[in-house]
């Protein structure tokens, strides 16, 4: 498998987004974020991706030169309008609002609308982390979460993203899906020609399948929970709970009127909702982080039912995959992911890739 | 099946509140309280619970007389004392300054420490909701749910709820929680007498059970979403939310140290920790309303798998339930219930229910 260096993406992320135009900040801003997702292992919202906002860009679906407003505030909440700006943008500047009204009074909970895609939700949360503050984070998505009893996607996998601080530099860090699974580990079971285990996903006729052709072709996933009789209403009521932050508060697109992403998509911008909320810790009891060290300590060391596969906390297998990948200095990729980043450079007229 | 008029089970509730010494107000609400959870259909929070209210203040593990307090606030924020009173003069307190807060500055986080049980997490965002604003509630529980990988419960089922207005009266209403069902889910399997769904709880071995009574016998539930492959570790998370919300922001104790609840528990006060939020919609886009009322709409006209059971909006079954129930003006219960009542009644000297 092709191995590049970490700062080699990175370089090639920034050139493609400088290439259509983006400006050098954005680039950057965006690239980080990216590049964030394959140091963690979550390889579906990384180099996999550069290709749709690079599409968006110079089609002129995304304006990576436009910068949000604050179309209405008070204390502790703020309007947003996108403006249509690549994500990145636009999360930056959302959170670092409900960053700076969180330690004027305690909570900031802030709005957009007109947004695009913003990978990692985790990654925005993260950021009001380490600045000591609880940070959560919520978009709507393009619809393809199926609501129980129900044959087609209407919502979307809608991620919550939640990090705390805890003593020492540690923290709990909750990044999901309302979904079984996203769609790219539908693509992953493609590549490694298995089955999908029951639950994950509709197949066209509007019957679960396990058949992953089948289901990426549907686009049809199942909420958490999987069908009624397991719960699966719960996946979609947090779709719910996303759309009423996202959409419903910001104006946005509702995800039932959210146009599909992909690498060539034409027509109208995105016009996504999100909603990006930081909490001061220090406006409540004393003693927060402590609080937190001791649930991480006392949940990573429960016996596990198998002793090869250690009990974790929410956010363990990131960063231990972030740290393997600090250490290694580089990250692998399937061939196919390089092929088509060397396709794409080609058409933009950038330096290629460089394999190790 | 025995039917007991609605007027009667509120009487009864009231009367077994203070005949052990509740004030007035507190009994009402608390029986309030109670009383929605039977009428919208959720039948393990109900009179099912009343016994377990009743022995915490005898035996003076909650007191009832008592009086929260507000220990630290900001525009936006506070932290309440809740004194270990009841659990709704907790509720009814906290959600009152949540909403005060959120019609001042657009939004009140409140967290409670030394709260008890709190029935029904939707009541308390279903209050906020009727003042025009999103409710949302958490809060955490008694060690049954077992992280991913683990052998035993840990964190709680640590529900979530979140209710947001819709034009013309309706809203959607999120109510849910962590595990794939409650405890009182796999009780109704035992009286069934039918085996549990894969993916609901584990035995004392550790081990997966489809086995009702061993799973009762075991508290031992799965979180939302099963094992791990089918993303248990994702209900696991959302459990890890409500714990950095209630015990992390409050000092109350974590999940794994709360004493387990019974009929005749002895030992300390709960001590749980609780987090009532409200959000005013019009500090942010107008036409939050309608843009609820689009989603509600458009999810309930979805064409259903089985034409029998249509689509339904999260907190649509609750309503139905509620409409029944008021249609009919009583509450069908099991016998066990009903005898149980009775026993009850004789110990702390109160009219028996009337049965219909």
């Amino acid at each position: 498998m092709p191995e590049v260096r970490v700062d080699e993406v990175r370089r090639f992320m920034e050139d493609s987004l400088r290439a259509v135009g983006a400006p050098e900040s954005e680039a950057v801003a965006h690239a980080a974020l990216l590049l964030h997702a394959d140091v963690t292992g979550h390889f579906s919202h990384g180099l996999n991706r550069l290709e749709f906002y690079i599409n968006d860009i110079s089609s002129g679906l995304t304006d990576a030169n436009a910068k949000p407003v604050i179309l209405k505030e008070s204390a502790a909440t703020a309007w947003v309008d996108g403006a249509n700006a690549l994500g990145a943008t636009v999360g930056n500047f959302c959170m670092d609002v409900a960053i700076r009204k969180a330690k004027e009074c305690g909570i900031g909970w802030v709005v957009a609308k007109r947004s695009n895609h913003f990978g990692m939700a985790g990654w925005w949360a993260l950021k009001a982390q380490l600045e000591g503050l609880i940070g959560l984070t919520f978009t709507n998505s393009s619809p393809i979460l199926v609501p129980t009893r129900a044959k087609k996607g209407t919502l979307g996998t809608n991620p919550i993203a939640m990090f705390a601080p805890a003593t020492g530099g540690d923290y709990i860090g909750v990044d999901m899906a309302s979904t079984t699974v996203a769609m790219g580990k539908i693509e992953v079971q493609i590549h490694k020609k298995e089955p999908l285990p029951e639950g994950w996903a509709m197949g066209t006729d509007g019957k679960v399948t396990t058949d992953a052709q089948e289901a990426f072709k549907a686009g049809r996933l199942l909420p958490l929970g999987g069908l009624e009789s397991t719960g699966g209403y719960k996946g979609y009521g947090l779709s719910a709970i996303g759309e009423v932050f996202c959409s419903g508060l910001s104006g946005s697109n509702c995800t039932h009127r959210v146009p599909k992403w992909s690498f060539t998509r034409q027509g109208d911008p995105m016009d996504l909702g999100q909603c990006y909320a930081a909490i001061d810790p220090n406006c409540f009891a004393p003693g927060f982080g402590e609080r937190i060290a001791d649930c991480l300590r006392t949940w990573r060391n429960l016996e596990p039912v198998d002793p090869e596969l250690p009990v974790l906390a929410p956010g363990d297998k990131e960063r231990i995959n972030a740290e393997q990948t600090t250490k290694r200095g580089s990250i692998i990729y399937s061939e196919s992911q390089i092929e088509s980043c060397d396709t794409m450079a080609r058409k933009i007229g950038i330096k290629p890739l460089k394999v190790v």
